[in-house]
């Protein structure tokens, strides 16, 4: 029994057949009973293991995240599986946490799974450690893997990635330019894209003949109250800064709590910038100036890219996309 | 070829064979590669229209929400991802929308690819009007359809909800106790849990002697800055206020800034209180007292649910859980 036999007996089209085993909603609910029914009755599979043949393949595609709750991550599932649905692929999730262990655990599941490709979201895919990237760069010989704001130089992995060296280096410019001189920067990882952020900081202080000092520089857990804490610390200490820069909307966010309860007026004794443009920026009063981190386009073309490399298409390792800068009330830009 | 030659063939147990189909992460590396070899070179199929047959099954389970970016379905996909993941079951994520048209074709969608059950996440999904849900409760006869936070009552489908009702109403007894008595009611939407938590409201009123009006209770979509507007519209109006109630913690953001905006004090002139206790609600000054809908214990208990509906146990078709009223900086009680 093969899908030629299916479509005989059900008395449709391969096409149709295909439809039904792919998902497409475009069949009819009686044209799809008849062939799953034929399908049940005669005990016949599609061969799971058959992929790249376009009839067979599971049409799914293994998203990985480190935590589908991060507001970042969140928005960047929901557009992923919106955009891989409107291509007729199922997205199977997985929520890895941070652990390299989990991720490879994770990631060698999916390939049990036989998934056509897997995304994986969020710059903490990439390892510092090269040789920790080993099992990515093993299986992107066997299917695509996708990094969405990660790169890594290997045949068969695409990246798409938000310009964050240039979204914070012109951040810091501007607060430069607007007669801020000791600017903190604040951090939540040594990520990819954690590595480009100071990178941007740095030179942007640097470009302007203002010294990088390490006193000025502090990493600090993705959570609005330690941010604030920090700060607190910073002062008893007796740091003076004019601006806070950080690279996540909640770390800014404790930064605007700060100020509020030590009575520090926003922007003009203390300007506060944040990343990714979240809601959490819109809640404070003032609201957060931010960088737009783009994460809907970012993954719309994670997704088109791969539809190019499934179809064979040539198709950039990297695409580069620009962040944009939202002035709200923490800055006077 | 079947499961037995294939546990032959490689050297291992069935046992071992059906970890690697049902990708238990249990298996060592080396052990999985070479049943995946054997299966791939015998051309081995597991027959994935022999549901409930244990070995066989695809393992995999729908879920549907209508948008993961929503910080509340964002932390239930979280939860059911990962407790799916402890179970051996993988999660096939679907952002449906909310017209019930999508809802049903990715519905549809989630048979035709034959999960094991389907788990439908936030109560949108249960519909007012009986008959558009028609379709869930047809399709609870062949697969258990699990709601997260609605109820239908029906052969095959299994609720866990919060018990919003009981939240509202102690809310709005507290509000009361402490000296509120003009108590505005802002709520997002007419879903199953939305018309709980009105009743609430308006039970506590009735039961303390204050009149239900008409003009103290108010829809408004689920945004900050157009909560923020409607309630500068009710007091551009005249409408005396001291408290308001809301069915969801964007809308709470949104009355702290209309209040700080008019420099009313909070919670001596106007009370605020959000529901799900978000990360929103810590990122305001003041912090915004809510609700916790133990969205976690919610996930945990549909998993732990499901797994038993699978196990053929005796299961109820409904499981309560109790929400938490979170005290922080907006009430004072």
């Amino acid at each position: 029994m093969n899908i030629y036999d299916v479509s005989k007996r059900a008395g449709v089209s391969i096409a149709t057949v295909s439809r039904v085993l792919n998902g497409n909603p475009n069949v009819s609910e009686k044209t799809r009973t008849k062939v799953l029914t034929v399908m049940a009755e005669s005990g016949y599979t599609p061969n799971v293991f058959a992929r790249g043949l376009g009839l067979g393949t599971m049409k799914t595609i293994g998203i990985m995240c480190s935590d589908s709750s991060d507001p970042y991550l969140a928005n960047a599932i929901y557009h992923l599986e919106r955009q891989l649905r409107s291509h007729g692929y199922d997205s199977l999730l997985c929520c890895t946490g941070t652990s390299l262990e989990n991720k490879r655990i994770y990631f060698e599941l999916l390939l049990s799974k036989r998934v056509d490709a897997v995304i994986l979201a969020g710059s903490k895919f990439v390892e510092l450690i090269d040789k920790n990237n080993d099992y990515l760069i093993e299986a992107a010989k066997e299917i695509p893997v996708m990094l969405v704001n990660g790169y890594l130089d290997f045949p068969g992995i695409y990246s798409t990635v938000c310009n964050d060296y240039q979204a914070m280096y012109d951040a810091v410019s501007r607060l430069i330019a607007s007669g801020k001189r000791n600017i903190l920067y604040l951090y939540t990882s040594h990520s990819y894209s954690g590595l480009n952020k100071v990178e941007g900081y740095k030179n942007a202080l640097t470009d302007h003949n203002i010294p990088v000092r390490r006193e000025y520089i502090h990493q600090c857990p993705k959570d609005l109250h330690q941010s604030k804490k920090l700060m607190n610390k910073l002062f008893g200490i007796g740091l003076e800064f004019d601006a806070v820069m950080t690279s996540d909307d909640s770390l800014a966010v404790g930064a605007v709590k700060y100020a509020s309860e030590k009575k520090i007026r926003i922007p003009d004794e203390l300007a506060v910038i944040g990343y990714n443009n979240s809601l959490l920026s819109y809640c404070t009063n003032p609201e957060i100036s931010s960088i737009d981190t783009k994460v809907e386009q970012l993954c719309t073309t994670t997704v088109e890219t791969l539809m190019r490399v499934f179809d064979g298409g040539s198709v950039p390792a990297k695409t580069v996309i620009a962040a944009e800068f939202i002035q709200k009330q923490t800055t006077n830009f």
